[in-house]
């Protein structure tokens, strides 16, 4: 890479800081010192800040008990996994998924079983053949809309086909759900936690609409599960940062949070657009399905593209993207996934030119 | 508990809010959000916030590789735990203990053993004797200053006299210090990981600096050991809160932190110090050592005395405290903790006098 060429991310999965409402953060802080010092500087306990926890409640129309909140909801999967994932229980994965959550379930030793992600979301009726040759899972891990990596949408029919599954077969559902306040247009689906609360775990983040570096996300889950991830979180953290959760309460409460979602929205709409638009200019051979909303866009190139050689010869000329293979115990070769949340419109057209010139010298005969 | 007694808690290990420099904070919020929103905002990387990093290893004078900052220094024991610590290792902790570490190290399934605490430290001649009788330690987790639950400090001839055990058995010491910089009087002593570096982990807290609720703690240890925590801090919680300790950072760096100790100690001095005029006074079967510093004061009743029973006569007159016996794995049962960190001398002298009365009802014959 020429040291005079300015680098673009399409790797990191992060808002840019120009998508931030920094100012309204810093309001948030100062209203948390001044409104609830001793809450905010004590220990709190594990369930999270108590005025955080009611708010997330009461937008899920779930009571309190239900709700966890936690360091990130990265740390809120880890917690769920350390409860319900024994080595060599079947959890089921889409294919393709988050890599984080993929390498929490193999650290825990357990028997990962990815079903293909279509454009619509998880191929229930091909889980449904899993399940008929034997697999009991346990848990399904899906992320229902605006997937990381791929940023597909699990639709309508397929969330009540899931649920009936799950029913059926006895597993518990974990939707995990970060993206779902960045969708660019129509109205957003029901989450299947609201769909059938005993048998789905649901995950969520403020990293998305507040920032990712306040480390807040949560868990809504039956009772009895929050009880025990309450014990874990107690003998591992006493408590979470309680000055983080109720900046994010301030955040929430004052509707700074609506305004930031409405900017947050705006951006993304706007890098997908402009990303979409400038591979079909420059880059025809791609391949994707365009996003509803979130972060990511999947894009599969010509069966046999050597998307690692893409990779290096992307990165020489400053452009970072996650190759395909990351997301999936095997396969996705010819397959990257693009992250537009941190770059600028003219940055994603600079980018995707200098990914099309890459890809030119790798594709070439 | 009558319903007009106000409740006075000598349970709890938590500053009281009037010695919490709730302004300072809050100012140190302000500037952080102006100062740095891009690293305050962003994922950050699980290493912690890396002008705070650096600011702890200046402190300790060692390379920031050698730091981790996470959030909160019992989440650091967990991953030092999960990294040092499998089924069946022999640790050796001292008796009595923090409560939280037994029950962290049992989780893990290791084979605990007490050493007994003297009012100068953990007795090494009886470690020694231990580890003779063939014992082979992995870890020796010991609270050198003003420890939990028992209030006294390692003297300086035993940190030299327990490294060289350290050093010639190779297990590895774990000096787990949070209450270091509330020394009320006197010069304090070397850390243990400033006298050997490569054979110390050593873990703090900004709990009884800055605030609990803010929850930012640390390990400093050999560069190999940071790098495997980083690992599981990794996928763990991808990064702890950058908000906390961005805070932390602005209130350590613009001096803050040098008053908030000053008032924190002030306070504690008097605590303590009327604390044991009282119980000299109310309670002359108490034996207990004058701490040096920190939280806490560990009270022997005669032999024989139901702690039990004084507990819950205790709590009838709104007076709260912790069994000796939840620090020990057997024994304590005539024992008590005292935690003035949270109460005023008012309070002290009240909670006092309860006490005694309780205590005259148990002890009459």
């Amino acid at each position: 890479m020429s040291t005079t060429t300015k680098p673009i991310s399409f790797a990191r999965g992060a808002p840019s800081l120009d998508i931030v409402d920094v100012a309204g953060l810093r309001a948030a802080a100062d209203r948390a010192f001044a409104t609830d010092p001793a809450g905010m500087t004590g220990y709190g306990t594990a369930i999270g800040y108590p005025p955080l926890r009611e708010w997330i409640a009461e937008g899920h129309d779930v009571d309190p008990a239900r709700v966890i909140v936690t360091n990130g909801s990265m740390q809120a999967d880890a917690f769920l996994f350390d409860v319900l994932v024994a080595a060599g229980d079947t959890v089921i994965v889409e294919r393709p998924t988050y890599d984080r959550t993929l390498l929490a379930l193999r650290q825990r030793g357990a028997d990962v079983r990815a079903v293909e992600l279509e454009t619509d979301g998880i191929d229930v009726a091909a889980l449904q053949r899993v399940i008929e040759a034997g697999a009991r899972p346990k848990l399904a891990h899906i992320i229902p809309n605006f997937q990381n990596p791929a940023g597909y949408t699990l639709s309508a029919a397929k969330r009540e086909a899931l649920l009936a599954l799950g029913r059926e077969h006895e597993f518990t559902i974990f939707e995990d759900d970060p993206y779902v306040a960045l969708r660019f247009d129509g109205a957003s689906l029901p989450t299947m936690v609201s769909m059938d609360a005993d048998n789905v775990v649901y995950a969520s983040s403020f990293s998305k609409t507040v920032c990712p570096g306040i480390r807040v996300g949560y868990l809504v889950a039956p009772e009895e599960l929050i009880r025990r991830v309450i014990t874990i979180a107690t003998s591992t953290y006493i408590s979470p940062s309680m000055v983080s959760q109720a900046i994010v309460n301030e955040f929430c409460r004052s509707g700074a949070i609506e305004h930031s979602i409405e900017i947050v929205k705006a951006a993304l709409r706007e890098r997908a657009f402009t990303l979409c638009g400038a591979l079909e200019k420059e880059l025809p051979d791609a391949r994707f399905t365009r996003p509803q909303g979130g972060y990511f866009l999947w894009v599969d190139l010509p069966s046999g593209t050597d998307v690692s050689a893409l990779h290096a010869l992307a990165a020489e000329r400053g452009v970072q993207f996650v190759k395909g293979s990351d997301f999936l115990l095997d396969g996705g070769e010819s397959s990257c996934r693009i992250a537009y949340s941190g770059v600028t419109p003219a940055e994603i057209e600079e980018g995707v030119r200098r990914l099309a010139s890459a890809y030119a010298e790798v594709a070439a005969p």
